[in-house]
This record gives C-alpha cells, sequence and structure tokens, in this order.
C-alpha cells in the first residue's frame, strides 16, 4: 500500500501475548500500526517495547505512527447521537487519524434535541465524509444524510437495551434510510467506517 | 360508552356477508360504527342499505356517522413521513374523526428532508396528541418526540423493503426512541393509534 | 421546562465518575435531578456531596428532589404481574414521583390469579393513567386495557427465561393487544413510562 | 388403534387426486377417516363416492364417520378468543368429534371483554380438557389457566397482522404462560390439539 | 387446592432474603412447598430453619414435604437425551412427586442410539404420562410420541451451542413434531412440565 | 469435468425463453444437461427442441441424457419423512442418477412412525452415501445418522407450516443433530444435496 | 441540486395515476426524472405524455433525460455474482447513467468459479467505484473489496431461496465482511447504491 | 465400531469429576478417547492418571490414543480464514488424527487477500476432504468449493462481532453457498465436521 499506511491488529479474542507478538513481526515491515479492540494491558505489553506508541483510551485503540501519512487535507467528520456511542466513534477517529485524515469530532448531537445538531449545521459540507455513530433508533444517519450532499458513513452501535437487540434496532433503522448516500458498516465496526472513509477520499485524489 | 362513541369492525379475514351482518346487528344498538380494512365491494355493499355511510378510500375505512360524538376541541394531529404511509395515517385519522376529534393532517414530512418538518413546527404544540405514521427507519417519531411537549402515538408501518422486514425496522426504531413521551402501537395500526389518542383525549377531560 | 421537573441521567454503560461529574453540571442549573439504573456505588458517590439524595433500592434510581413539582391531583398507578417485574415498576414510580404525580402502586397480580387483579378494580378508573409492567406472556396489559377507559402504558420486562427470549414475548403480547387505548415502550424501560404517563398528564392539564 | 378411531389425511400441499387416492386406501381399512386442511372440491370429490362424507366449512375439515367411536362422555371444551380464530377451533371441534368426544364451544370471550369470558365461568371445570385458541396476544390461555383445574392445550394462530409476525406472538405468550397446566401445540394447529385432548382423556380412562 | 398440594416459589432473580422470606409465609398456611431454580445457599437458608427440608442437587429444586399428597399409582416416566439434560428431568422429577406422583427416570436415550431407547419400550405404555426432556435436535419427543398411546410433554431444553440459539432448536422441533399427543411446555421449564402432567393425571382421576 | 457430467440450469427466476437460451448454448459443448426448479411450460419449450429430454413431474427437473455418465456401482439413498418432501427428493433422485449414480428411493418413513423407517434398515449400510429430506421437525436426519456408519446429507424441506418458519425448524434439528456423519444443505436444495453425495462419491474412487 | 440532476419516483405501492401525476409536477421543474420499481404499464402511462422517455425493462426503471448531467469521465463498475441478480444491477446502473456517470457493467462472475471473476481484475481499480450486487452467499463483496483498493458499495439481493430468509445471508455476509472499504446498503436497493457512488464521486470532485 | 476408533467426551456443562468419571469407564472398554471443549484443569485431572494423554490447547481437546487407528494414508485439508478461527480448526485437525487420517492445516487465508488462498491452490486436490473453517462472512467456503473437486465440510464460527449474531452471518453463507459440493455442519463445531470427514473417507474405502 501506500507509505505509512498502517497495519491493523484486531485483538479482540488474542491473548495478549499474541498480539505483542503481530505487533513486532508487522513492526519490522511497517511503519505505522494499529492495535483495535485493545485492552490497558495490551498497550502497557506494546508501550514496553514501543515508547513512542499512544492510546486512546475510549476506543480501546493502541497506535504506533512513527511516519505520517499524509492525505490532502480533506476532513472527515465523526458525529455520536450520545455519549454511550463516544468509543466507537473514537475507534473510528483515531484510525482515520493514523490514517492520514484531518479528524473532527461532534459528540452527543442525537436527533431527539435537533436544534444542538443544527447548531453544527456549517460544519458538515466542509467534510469530505461524514461519519454517524448512533444506537439505539440510529436515526441520526437519515437526518444528516438529508442535510448534506456528502457521503455518510453510518455506524450503528449496540448502545441500548430491549428491543435494541443488541444494535439490530440501529442497524435496521440505518440500512432502511429514506436519506441518499449512505453507507452502512457493521455494529460497532469503527475501524471499518474509517477504512471506508479512507478509500472514499483517497478514491477522489487518485482519480482527479 | 359515551353517547355517539363508535363500535368497530375489523374486516380482515372476513366475507363481505359477514361484515354487513355484523354491520347490521351492531347499526341496531350503535349510533355510529367504523368497519376497518374494509374493501371497496364491503363499502358498497354497507351503503345498499346504510345510504349515509361514508367510505375514506386510503384508509379503507366505512364509517357510519348518525349522531355527533362531541369531544371538545381538542385536536389529533396526524403526520407521515412519506406518501406509502398515507393508508394508515388516513385509518388513523377518519378513526379519529368519528370518535368526535378535530384533525389534522401532515403528510410527507420524513426526516430525509426534515426542512419541510420544521416548517410546521407552529402546528405542533397545539395538538393535545400527535399521530406519527412512518415506515422505513421510522426516525420521525424520534425527531417530533424530541421538538414536541405533548404525547406521540408512534405508528410503524411495513412501508419498505429488504431490510424493513416487514416493519420491523420502523417498530425497533420506534421503541428504542430516545425521545420522551413516545407510546408505540403495532405496525400498521392506525385505529389502534387513533383509540389510544382518544383515551388520552378523555382522561384529561375527565380527571379536570 | 417547567420549574422542578428533573433532568436525567442514564447510568448504564457510565463510571461512577462520569455519573458524578455530569451530576455536577446538571444540579447547577436544575433543581431535580434523576439517575437511573444506578448502582449502590453510585448512590453513596452522589450522596457524599448531596447529602438529600434519595435512592430507591429496586428501582435502582438515584433522586434529587430539591423542589417539588407540583402537577395537580391526577394519579398515575403502577401494576406489575409478578414481583420479579417490581424494579421496572419502582423505576417508573419514582420517576413518576419526581415528575410530579401522586404514584399507587398494585404489584403481583398477573393473569393466572386474575381474582387477585380484580380485588384492586375500583382503584384503576381514578387514576388518570395507568403503568402496567408484565414480563413473561405480558398478558396484564390487554386484561388491564380492556377493563379501563383509562390510558394504558404498557411496559414489557425481559422477566422470565426460555421462549422468552429477553423479553420479546411480553413486547409482542402487548404490541398485538386487542384492548384499545394501549401504547408500548421498550422493554424494561420504566423511566420510558413515567415520561409517557406525565407527558399524557399535563396534555390534559394544559389543554383545558 | 382402537375400533372406529379416525386416520388423518393433511391435505395442504396434496392435489385433489393425490387425497381422494389416500382416502380410498384408507377407507379400505379404516371406518372412519379424517381430512383437515381441506378445500370445497376435494369435500365434493370425496363425497361423489362416499356420500354420507360431511364437510366442516370454516374448519375445512371432511370427516367420514360410519362407525361412532365412543369414548365415554368427557367433554372436550373448545374456546376462542375472537372471531376470527373460529376455523382453527372448528379444525379441533370437529376432529375432537370424530374421536368419538363430546364437544361443547364457546368463542369470542378474548381478554380484552374479560366478563364475556367469565359468564361461561362454571361450564369451564366440567370439561376433561380445555382447548384454547387465540391469536394476537394470545392471553386467553394463561387467564383461562389460571381459572381452572383442568389441562389447558394451547393453540397460538396466526390472526394478527404486524408484530404478530405470522403467529408468533401468541405461540411465545402461550409457552410463556405463568399458569399451571398449559401444554402448547404449533400455530392453527387444531388437529394437534384434538389429538392431544384425545390422549389425555384415553389416559384418564386406561389407568383407572 | 387439595390437600398437600405444593405451593412453589421460583428463585431466580431473587435474593436468599426474598426466598427465605416467602417461604415462612407460604409455610404458614401450606403443608409443602417448592422452591425451584435454588442454588445450595438457599437450600442452606431454607433448611437452617426447615431441617426436614430436601434439596435435589441437578435440579436445584428445594422441598418441603410435611403431608404426603397421595395420588393414585400413576406414574409419571420422565426421559431424557442427554446427561446434560439430567437438571431439567430432575426439576421435573423432584417437582412431581411432591405433587404426589410416582415417577420413574430413564435418562440419556437420545435418538442418535435408538436401540437403546427400545430397550425400555415396555416401560412405556404403562406411564400415564410420559415428560420427554431434550435439547439440541429435540427428536426425542418426535420419536417417543410416535411409540405410544400416551400423552408426551415435550420439554425443550437450552443445551447445545451454535445454531441451537439457546434452545430454539429443541422448541422448533417439538411444536412442528409429526406425532400425535405431544404438548410443550417453555424451555427448561421442568417445573411446567410437571404441573402439566399433575393435571392431566387429576383430570382423568376427576371425571371417573 | 469428466465426461457426460451434466450442466445444470437453475430455472427460479427465469423466463422460459432465457432457460431455453441457456439450454441451447450448454448442449453445444456439453452431453448432459439438467434444469432444476422447472415447469412444465419450460419442460414443453425444452423439448421442442430436444425431444429426448425428459421431465421428473414432482422434482421439476428437466433432463438430457445423451451420454452416461458412468460412476460405479456405488449408490445413493433418498429418504423421505413425508409424502410432502417427495418433490425435494425427487429433484436430488433424478439430479444423482444423471450424475451416474444408482439411486434407491425410500419414501414416507419419517420417526413418528418409527418401525416403518426398521423396516428398511438393511437397505442403509449398502448405500454410499444417504441423503436424507425432512420437514417439520427433521427428526430423521438424527435417527438414521445414529444408525448408519455412512455418510449422511440432510436436506431440511420447507413442508410444515406456523412454527416452521418456512423450513427453518428442520434446518436447525439437522445443523443441531447429535448424530456423527451429517452435512447439512440449504433448505429444499434437492440438487445440492445430489451434488455433494456425488462428490464424496467420486472423492472416494479417485484416492483408491 | 446540480443541473440536470434527477428526482426520483419510487413507483412500488403506487397505482400507474399517482406515479403519472407525481411525474407531471416533477417534470415542470427538473429536467430530469427516474421512476424506480416501475411496470411496463407506468413506462407506457409516461411514455403516452413524455415520447423521450426510456424503460430499462430487467431494471424496470423509467428515464426522462432531457439535460446530460456531465460529471467527468469517472467510472462506476457494476458486477453481479448472478444473472438473477441483474435487474438489481441495472437499477444501480441506470440510475449512475442518468446521474451522468459512465458505467461499466461485468455480470455472472461469482466466487463459485472464481477464475471468471479475475479474468476482469484490471477493470477493477480503473473505476472510481465498484458496485457489488449479489445474493445468496453475497461473498463477492469480500472477494472484491479484498482486491481493489476503491470504495466498494455492496448490494445485498433477495436471490435465493431457504436459508436466504429473502436476502438476510447475503446482507450479514457483507456486513461482516472482512475486507476493507466496503458499504452496505439495503437489500435490491440498486438505487441506493447508484445515490451513494454518486455521492462518492462528486464528493472527490468538489473537494480537489 | 472399528478398532481404535476413539469414543467421544462432550465436556462443555460438565464438571471436572463427572468428566474424569466417564473417561475412566470409557478407558475400560477402548483404546482410544477424547474429550472435547475440556480446559486446561479437565486436562490435568485426566493426565494425572493417564500420563500419556496429551493436550491440544487451542482446540482444548485432550486425547488418549494407546492403539493408532490406521485408515490409508487419505488426507483431511484444514483450512482456515482467520486466526480467530484457529481454535476450531484445531478441534477438527486433533479430532480427525486420533480417527486415524493424516491432516494438513492451512491457516489464515480469508478471502479478503485472496492470493494467499491461491498460494496453497495446488494441495487442495491431493485431500480426500476440504474442511473450511471461517467466521464473519463466512465466505471462503464458497470460494475454495467452487475451486476443488472435492467435498467440503463448511465449519461456520462465532468469530466476529455485530450482525455476526454469534456465527449466524457465517452460517447462512454456508447454508447459501452457491459452490457445489459443501455440507454445512454446527457452528463451531470442529468435532462435527472430523466425524463427517471420517465416515466420508471411511464409505469411500469401505465400497471399493
Ligand atoms: N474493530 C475492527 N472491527 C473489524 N475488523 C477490524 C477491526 N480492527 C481491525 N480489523 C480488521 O482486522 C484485520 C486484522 O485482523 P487479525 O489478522 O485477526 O488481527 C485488519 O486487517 C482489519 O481489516
Ligand atoms: N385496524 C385495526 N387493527 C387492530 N384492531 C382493530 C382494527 N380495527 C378494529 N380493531 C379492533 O377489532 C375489534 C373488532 O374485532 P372483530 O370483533 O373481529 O370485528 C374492535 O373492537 C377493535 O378493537
Ligand atoms: N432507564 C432509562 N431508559 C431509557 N432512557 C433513559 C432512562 N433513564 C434516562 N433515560 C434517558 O436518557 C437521557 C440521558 O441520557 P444520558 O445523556 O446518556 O445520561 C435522559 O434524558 C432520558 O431521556
Ligand atoms: N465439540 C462437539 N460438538 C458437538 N458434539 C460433540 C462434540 N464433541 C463430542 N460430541 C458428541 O458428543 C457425544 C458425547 O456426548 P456426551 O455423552 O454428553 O459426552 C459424542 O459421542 C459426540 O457425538
Ligand atoms: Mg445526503
Ligand atoms: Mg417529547
Ligand atoms: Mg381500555
Ligand atoms: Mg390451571
Ligand atoms: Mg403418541
Ligand atoms: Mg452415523
Ligand atoms: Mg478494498
Ligand atoms: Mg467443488
Amino acid at each position: 500500500l501506500r507509505n505509512g499506511f498502517p497495519e491493523v491488529i484486531f485483538c479482540q479474542g488474542k491473548t495478549v501475548e499474541q498480539v505483542v507478538k503481530i505487533f513486532h513481526s508487522l513492526a519490522e515491515k511497517n511503519r505505522n500500526i494499529l492495535a483495535t479492540r485493545a485492552g490497558q494491558e495490551i498497550f502497557e505489553a506494546v508501550q514496553a517495547q514501543y515508547p513512542e506508541a499512544k492510546y486512546n483510551v475510549p476506543g480501546r485503540v493502541v497506535s504506533l505512527t512513527r511516519e505520517h501519512c499524509k492525505n490532502s487535507s480533506r476532513r472527515v467528520l465523526v458525529l455520536t447521537a450520545g455519549t454511550a456511542d463516544i468509543p466507537v466513534a473514537e475507534e473510528a477517529a483515531v484510525c482515520s487519524e493514523v490514517m492520514g485524515h484531518e479528524v473532527a469530532r461532534i459528540y452527543d448531537v442525537g436527533v431527539a434535541g435537533i436544534h444542538r445538531l443544527f447548531a453544527y449545521y456549517d460544519k458538515f459540507e466542509t467534510a469530505a465524509v461524514l461519519i454517524v455513530v448512533a444506537g439505539m433508533e440510529g436515526a441520526l444517519a437519515s437526518v444528516v444524510g438529508g442535510l448534506v450532499d456528502v457521503p455518510v458513513v453510518a455506524v450503528p452501535t449496540s448502545v441500548g437495551y430491549g428491543a435494541n437487540f443488541n444494535g439490530l434496532s440501529a442497524l435496521l433503522s440505518m440500512l432502511n434510510s429514506c436519506a441518499k448516500g449512505v453507507g452502512v458498516v457493521n455494529i460497532d465496526n469503527g475501524f471499518g467506517a474509517a477504512a471506508l472513509a479512507d478509500v472514499i477520499i483517497r478514491s477522489g485524489l487518485k482519480h482527479v
């Protein structure tokens, strides 16, 4: 791939030792590394050997950025409906940053208090891609998708309870969005949203 | 019940003959009758004997109103997200009217074009109850519920396809609404929404 | 909103520190605060700084009521089918109280022993709103809804096992209720039921 | 099996010719035959050759009873919640009759108007088995199961729409019944209910 | 009810203190008590005050039998498909015993080794009711139901993994059984099976 | 592939014209052709041009066999639980025949009358592969799988109604089979079963 | 919006008269119109008044293009797994064309014959966006997503039967894709895929 | 069965004591034993008495092989899509080995990087059976099934999150595979895959 583009380790279901071992082998051939779904103990084990590694606590992402992967100034804007959606949003945000994109965050602007969302309206169209992170009824993706003429990457989250069925309600909402220009990724998949935003931006650059 | 309050026949799964027979027997003891989910042929059979019967075509409701059931001037406001939701909305609206309520309709104000919705904003708070009818992602209930301090009766519809799963997406959306003051009825249940709105209004009157 | 109307924190998925911090910031601008889904340790941390805070143990609600939000004498009646539904009912009851409503409780009157329910029959119509909390087959909402001419807020609970599928059985039962005047909220959502009851009552007052 | 016990043909998915052929071959070795889920055209084809065959129109059952299968005077009582449940109830009732049981029917006594149900209360305990047929929320099985000390065979029906999901709501309700002594059969399975009632009654006789 | 018929406490979701308190209040008015889904610590707390209380370890049932509830010699036969189904079977068996029935057990006779099942064939017809407990594919209920002319109470269990979906596979199997005379109770509901078997037997006695 | 091995057209969702056109183009390069899920009208259109084409009516398979694809004498044995499963079984059987295998059929040997199944016991082990076709509770695959030491290809069918959920019950049963040596294909996928049986047999031949 | 950008009518569930009326009103203010999910009879009614209207038969799209909406030469590449996916793909393709994009089509390159897919490999990277349309197991999106560094819009289709559950299998596959850069739209939503591809391309242009 | 063929204990849901006891009783009559889903503590308890017992750590299989069960040289090839699928694959692999088959392993060759898979292409056809283990979208089974003319045993795993629904996505993918010659076993059922592969191979040998 491109210079500086990160290799990624998905830590869920791996032991600290396994992650550290994979981290080493990747770090030999790559400048930048991401480890997602990483607990504090994974970060500490990585940091012991790579002191420049950073840890995003809510997003649970370990990142090693030894070379900045410059990607033009196109901006990824990450929105959440609630505060409980922030971990997923931070996974998306920090991954986007390591992939070389400028990231802006607007959190807790869910549709039940829609005036808060509109206060940020003029920021929306300046972004190259919007990542909309929402649980419960997931309505934010539709509202935002209807407001902007920019690609919306919709990330349903498992935030909620009861008839939320672990994210099913937000997922179905987003898939059925009547707004144009919305693409959906898996429930809680912040990394996947960042990867889709990245390829959208780079596709735009490549084809000029 | 109260004077003039309608008796209701649910026609789905009944033959024309069965409906007409039930209609007769109800019409002997009641002034007003509603027949929901009624096809054109049911209306014609009823009208042959009760020329004053009316038929709401999109709502598929036959109504016989021989005595107006006066219910104060509290208003029921019925909103839809799309035009395909209108049949369900009309079922709710015409049932509300026969139950003695003034009804206002605002159709096709879904969240993908939210400016249309806001144009009607000042009408919302003047209503005693809002009935919000929406299919697909069903986000309208949350947005409206967040805007008003009035009870919202949310009616998911089976409008949509694919991951809509016959109304499941809108249903789950509405049940997971992060807005306060939203009560949900069954998918496509316009009559049930009218009945809930009716009892809400009458409870307010009764307890003054 | 109105004087004394509480601000609410939903504690599920938040740390003690996060809740305390939000509690502080809300307590600066509001007289009354509710924290739902709050463990004992959250209560203790809040109480350390707000000694007048109270804790409803089964309902897991922390409340701070510095100004009583007087709302007329209209009563909310909370019923449960079983004892295991009491936590959800208490969430509804204590939230209703802090919202300024008089609350009556009738617990453990499920339909399998229907004579117990009927013993309380004359209390039902005196309420402005009934909140019916039931798990397993959730039949109580239909039976009560058929008995009264008062709005019923139906709260399915996740109480049960097996083919209950975490509350799905009660939820579907309540959505399919053949009784008139039933509005459904999310599984286990005691707070949401209180919020819907509150807006129903206040809509009645406002529009007189 | 016993003298006169019927052989049964399940007609759904079979052609008229196939059913007639099976009917013939069974009629050679058995005195009594049932054909369930049989359309009018099947009845006519059977009747052409077996003029004594009878047809239950709502239950869609063809029966040939050439020898009465006497089974003591124990009674099967069939109840329905609504009128739309009658076809399933009639399938159960006519099958029970051919199996040699006295059958009583009480239809349209759903829980939304529970006083109608109670009017029949003294008939319940005189039955050997109750077959309770209900769609929508299926609550009748729990209410009846709580009232009687007699086995209840619960038959969920697919009557309803929306969140009924073709009978799932009634099925889950009945499986989660908090009443004691309820056994559930498949959705719309009137014949299966009759067969279970039959073996319950005969087990009682056999073991005296 | 009848002399000696047990009152039952469902312990799941209750604290030791709550169970003990309910136990006391029931023990004042009843001779026999059952507490199902009871952990060892509940048994110990009960036994401290009722030394004659017994505990069925796999079935997790505490029982207090101060008066034998004699019920004729009709036998309940409990079968399981696997060893992992034994806890549910024991719940059914011990409840049946306290209800006054003679109980026989045949465990681990699943259909994958059907010769083991047939070895017990002559015991089946001597029972008044069979309780068939099976997880995974739940096929035992159909096979046994086809072999006997005795009521079969089918208890699906949550034993299994993957596409078992917590007992859904066995539940659906049993509901779709093509054998005659099978009634289904909730997943893992050993008590419910015993209660249905009990009422079936007593109905037979009562109506002689 | 091998000489004479058929090319296959899946007709569902294709017009007669489309199928005929594909048939032509395949018939130019292949000796043998199968068209599955083919209605009578497709057969007639094919036969008009290929008079040697044959049609299996219940299986709805058009076959053109211009060269016999000899495959040793290893036998495929196809079993069904009921008569309604025969169409799926015939699809499997005729496809197996055109693929060059000797096929034996044993139909209507479901587990509710297990003695019928055992009457055929000695035929089972002589087969190279068993294809077991069953709807409703799908128990036949487990019973047969437990009896034989031969690969069992299990085909759930959509035969049934209600809690069968279009074949889900049989599918889950077969996936959860506690018998060893069972591989499952899609609901109603007779062709897929034949294709799996074919590759199992040929793998055995190839590797000798 | 931009000059020439089409307005769209979703015809499903609308009568010919309704569509024609909406078509008229849109045609007054817009140069280009799309009508999706349109039957032949809708096309004929539109064409009677707008002779320049075109009809894409498999895609069921009526289009009126009175002004070409020039959008640079960036190409949308539409792939299908099977021939039965072509209607959805054509909906996507014709909508993309009217939106002003050059479209290439590669159909019937599903993963079961992966060499066919690879034959087109060098065309993939030249596209600005890939629309991958697949039913059944939906694996094509993952395979293509892994091969290219271009945004992939994944469209699950309802093509298949049985455990396909009307497109659920392909939908879940695509949402769980382990390939980077895949965004999913609703089942069978060819128009939505085109709209997402369009905004991705225009976002790239706009932000240069 | 054959000499040396292992008896199997499924440890999930059994205590260490129970497993050890079953192990003893089996070890008296059998030369070889497998214990699947066994934790480290089970291994230690077994090893204390059978020092020659071995433990496969990722696969969680205890094996005692006192006599090699020679099965010709036909090879089972086990593939996984990701590293997280290895535990299931190892369960399959070690069970196959104890059943007397030569086993080759190719791990982490998922379809998102399909060149890695193709690097192993020439190994595929040399196997007698392929066991393909994959979670998430489960596409590997289709791709491999399309490449080879050898039976593919597809094992969906619960690896993934969100819309994976505990393995449902991979399960449905594999059941809907458009490749020929794929048989599916339960989610995470490595043992079941080995058992199916075993009977496929032995069927081939037996029938020569
Ligand atoms: N949070 C995430 N969710 C889903 N996939 C991820 C996530 N983080 C990383 N990945 C993917 O997982 C791959 C690495 O998986 P593994 O080889 O199991 O560590 C990366 O190449 C990413 O495509
Ligand atoms: N559209 C509707 N959806 C659900 N319930 C309805 C509807 N219309 C009428 N009902 C209810 O159906 C009852 C009449 O049912 P029935 O006795 O079957 O005609 C009425 O009392 C209403 O409560
Ligand atoms: N038990 C509850 N269930 C659902 N929503 C709740 C509950 N308690 C509070 N809420 C809502 O959650 C909001 C606060 O959420 P948060 O900002 O995440 O603390 C409140 O304004 C309420 O609308
Ligand atoms: N991982 C597994 N998944 C499913 N079934 C298994 C597994 N391991 C062993 N078995 C089966 O479980 C049976 C033993 O079960 P049990 O008698 O409960 O120990 C064996 O004969 C195998 O057929
Ligand atoms: Mg947009
Ligand atoms: Mg509101
Ligand atoms: Mg009422
Ligand atoms: Mg009872
Ligand atoms: Mg039987
Ligand atoms: Mg076998
Ligand atoms: Mg890619
Ligand atoms: Mg193959």
